[in-house]
């Protein structure tokens, strides 16, 4: 390609809408462009990106033995009704009619479609198993889309379903699929980690997110030093807490005057005690029902278990106003003791003895509170956040916590789909059975995106080798030499020969910014030919990710480009 | 791919609901299902051949320099309400609301997203011409979606977009675009026809439509057999008419009683006179207003003609009561004299003298009528559809009138939506100037239709060597024996490492059923390893379009099917 043609409008300002880097540098670079709230225009090079992945995502989902279909983007309510999806799935799910009046959504995942197809095609064991996926267009109608192509409205996603004939079935199709993820994202030269992670509103049995490593990644991954395990902050569980002593005396209950002093700190300073003697008592609404929780004053509820621990499809933090009219007490001195909501407590509470709670009155605690002898509740489980200092709960070694953003999520879903929509095929005693499912999403725009936040630098992006919209780009510092621009047009030429993908910077600009412009886009390799070449013959080879230089002839810089890209290319491709 | 892996469910039966060839061979073979009323799944080996036209349009579009980008599926209506559309789109525009209440669109086509696309990105006229397309599903609320895949309501499409500084670049471009799409369905192995087209509602100056021959098709072309002309029916224009002799006596005019004769053939008969001496006088609604329309007995009046002629956004014949409605008189004996609405007539009406017309009155109609002395219009133009009689407008030549199916549609647009969007670039005098526009599509989905429109026998489809989901079928007929499969495994491995795309049949059904769905599914080259193998030591090797067979020993066999391919593949492939 040449620059020249091509529509890249890089731009020298940030723009001011874009929160995280990955957006601003998409923006900049030129490769996306707003159209609406969380929706986007992907640009030629922006698009060239986003291929790459979808045929990396292609060939790994091929190599393990699943098909490709396309499904409609436009789905009718009626099968949405009969999972019974259609009430539960919030307003993220845009909905309207047609001009018949039929009622349809635009497709935010395909559960729903794909069983409907199979439970209509496949009969027989036979035929099973099944594994099937689309690259397509999504929409989601999220309320505050932001962070550019990280969390917008419409995005690309490859989606895949299996149907096995059996639980252990199902087991095996997950695994490759797991194995086959690994594949994809070491191709696509990322760093990533594969972590156990909560199976969400999409139901299902157990599931794995795929995470690449950054900085500015919205999740938290909890990964054991030590084993294996990791595990997403909403799923990563806590080590069971030891029993108390039993020869710990239970003193008194007794409410002590704690004026103004609301927050855990002030309170334990202005007691005497630390934060882990202390129990805070929290307020959530489940699917708008009050619920108490009770955690240490060091640890924070997890509302992802808590959610989970309850069956409830949403749970929130209820505000100081909803607090005060559910209890008649103001936040800050709130305590399970005769509260007349149901109190739930983390593990960790339930071995605490002759700890501090709020009195349920202002300015009032109560000391020495012991469970179950001053009050009671409805549920102990793992509730809360793990942190830093926990151990791992498989091996006991040490946890690191680090950020990642959710690019691929694999679920096994079991038979919830297949259930409510009737689907089954016949086992080889000819009685009806229901398909096992499982389902495998990848975050196609999001994983450029991701990409991007996880190798950039002041100066702009820095593509993996694999991810790179071109691998090569040349610089004509001057389109008006001759000399140059002949040996420019040749390098362009026999690189493609090569099979390279090549930008050739023919444009008449300063040298300036041509520089800035090829170190914002991120093309791994850059060939600068400009008063050197003139001068001793010499082009200049840089590569982006490292910013190694190095000045060769012609000849030798040709040779040195084209293998270091098809090593590189092949480092990435290389099974383990 | 093996056979027993994918899912191609072929169907025996012909299912009710398809009324054209292709969709019921598209069901038949597995290659589509329906989700709801035009909407499908594209399965497997559907898929694969949608992206076979996908591919070749790909590399055309970026050969004539073209760049690829894609444009999100929801718009905004603000855009649309600027280019004035929001209100003149019909019920096919898929309107809603998202949660926000923000009015939104699924896009039936891009002109408003690309133009303020480019009003932002490009400034001056050393960055024009730029030419963008994509490849992308498509959503029209068709009232009536029928015949499968070509007339859906979510379709795959190809729009492309072009912005030149000039009238004369624009031209250019569009040449170029004609030339791409010439070698776009010359690579897809069809046979078809580039004709003028009517610009209709999308605008535009002038516009041209690619068409598949087939049979089936729902346009008619008017083409010439000594010169290129070749038009669309509802474009094709009619040779302008000899005047009148000027020595002919004008008679008086005289009402005559035709008592139950309405029809045109009927009232001639009764008369005594032949059809082109009679004058018919239509009545239809232009945007809900009443306009008469005469044409000669023999002629029908061409309705995109009219709508032209009138500037309607819509034309549409009144039914007999609207007729009474608006004239007081029945359907069969209407006239011009003396009707109270706006007349217009063909052009070869103008030139009739003595012509018989209805009297507005039951049983009745008048003789000898003449322009302008008993009646006045209100405009004179080629009001009519051409005939296998006429003659050539360009040339004077005859005519062939063939059936075709549109595939291809471009346009060149001039100014409006720059205008309307009020998009313009800096020339270089630094004045504003609107960028001229051009907009080009492809059916892409539709195509796949179109070639088993064209290409298909009573046995199925016979796909077109470059669309076809899969070159080679290989039929292991008895998958229980060894030496057999050990034969069908070599032919399979050896013909991908040529880089052949193969689907073995491994399945374990009678050879009867493998021959009918091999048949069925249209790929072009048929391997079979049978009893022939085991006591010859031969395979057979046909070919689907014309049936031929040869029994070959497994290398002779291995080369000629190799060498029929790539022979087959570069014969599309070469420029003309």
């Amino acid at each position: 390609m040449r620059y020249s043609e091509l529509l890249l409008p890089t731009l020298k300002e940030t723009p001011t809408e874009a929160e995280v880097i990955s957006h601003r540098l998409l923006l900049r670079a030129g490769f996306i462009r707003k159209l609406s709230s969380g929706i986007y225009t992907y640009l030629p090079l922006g698009l060239a990106a986003i291929r790459k992945v979808e045929q990396i995502v292609r060939e790994e989902m091929n190599r393990a033995g699943a098909q490709e279909l396309l499904m409609p983007m436009v789905q009718p309510a009626d099968l949405w009704k009969e999972s019974g999806r259609w009430e539960k799935y919030g307003p993220e799910l845009l909905r309207f009619t047609d001009r018949h009046d039929r009622e349809s959504c635009l497709g935010p995942t395909h559960e729903e479609v794909i069983t409907d197809l199979v439970r209509k095609e496949i009969h027989s064991y036979r035929d099973l198993p099944v594994n099937l996926y689309q690259i397509q267009t999504k929409f989601r109608d999220e309320i505050r889309p932001r962070f550019g192509l990280m969390r917008g409205r419409e995005f690309i996603m490859k989606d895949g379903y299996s149907f096995d004939a059996s639980e252990k079935g199902a087991e095996i199709t997950y695994q490759k699929m797991y194995d086959a993820y690994q594949r994809i994202f070491k191709r696509c030269g990322l760093s990533f980690r594969a972590v156990e992670a909560d199976t969400g509103t999409i139901g299902g049995s157990f599931s794995h997110e795929f995470m690449v490593l950054a900085d500015t990644g919205e999740d938290t991954l909890v990964i054991c030093k030590n084993c294996s395990y990791a595990a997403n902050m909403e799923k990563a569980a806590v080590q069971q807490p030891e029993k108390p002593r039993e020869d710990v005396e239970l003193l008194p209950m007794r409410k002590v005057e704690t004026p103004g002093k609301k927050k855990v700190d002030v309170v334990c300073d202005f007691l005497g005690i630390t934060p882990d003697k202390l129990v805070k008592t929290m307020i959530y609404l489940a699917d708008g029902e009050p619920v108490a929780v009770l955690v240490r004053g060091d640890h924070e509820v997890q509302p992802v278990k808590l959610k989970n621990m309850l069956g409830a499809v949403d749970v929130e933090l209820a505000d100081d106003k909803k607090i005060y009219d559910i209890t008649g007490v103001p936040s800050g001195y709130l305590g399970p003791v005769g509260l007349e909501i149901p109190v739930a407590a983390d593990q960790e509470v339930a071995v605490m003895v002759n700890f501090t709670i709020g009195a349920n009155e202002k300015n009032f605690h109560l000391q020495n509170a012991n469970l179950p002898r001053d009050f009671k509740v409805i549920q102990v489980a793992d509730l809360r956040q793990v942190t830093a200092e926990d151990r791992c709960p498989s091996c006991g070694g040490l946890l690191e916590l680090t950020k990642g953003i959710e690019v691929g999520h694999i679920f096994k879903l079991g038979d919830s789909y297949s259930k409510a929509l009737n689907a089954s095929y016949q086992d080889s005693n000819s009685e009806e059975q229901n398909f096992v499912m499982g389902c495998y999403g990848i975050g196609v725009s999001r994983t450029v995106a991701a990409a991007i936040e996880q190798n950039h630098d002041e100066h702009g992006i820095i593509f993996p080798l694999p991810l790179a919209p071109m691998q090569v780009i040349i610089l004509n510092l001057d389109p008006n030499n001759e000399e140059i621009s002949t040996a420019a047009e040749s390098f362009y030429s026999r690189l493609q020969e090569k099979g390279l993908e090549v930008l050739l910077d023919d444009r008449d600009e300063r040298p300036g910014i041509k520089f800035k412009d090829a170190d914002l886009i991120g093309i791994p390799y850059r060939i600068t030919l400009g008063k050197r070449f003139l001068q001793q013959g010499e082009v200049e080879i840089r590569t982006r990710v490292d910013g190694k230089t190095q000045s060769l002839s012609p000849d030798a810089a040709m040779a040195e480009v084209v293998s270091a890209i098809q090593d590189g290319m092949a480092a990435t491709r290389a099974e383990e």
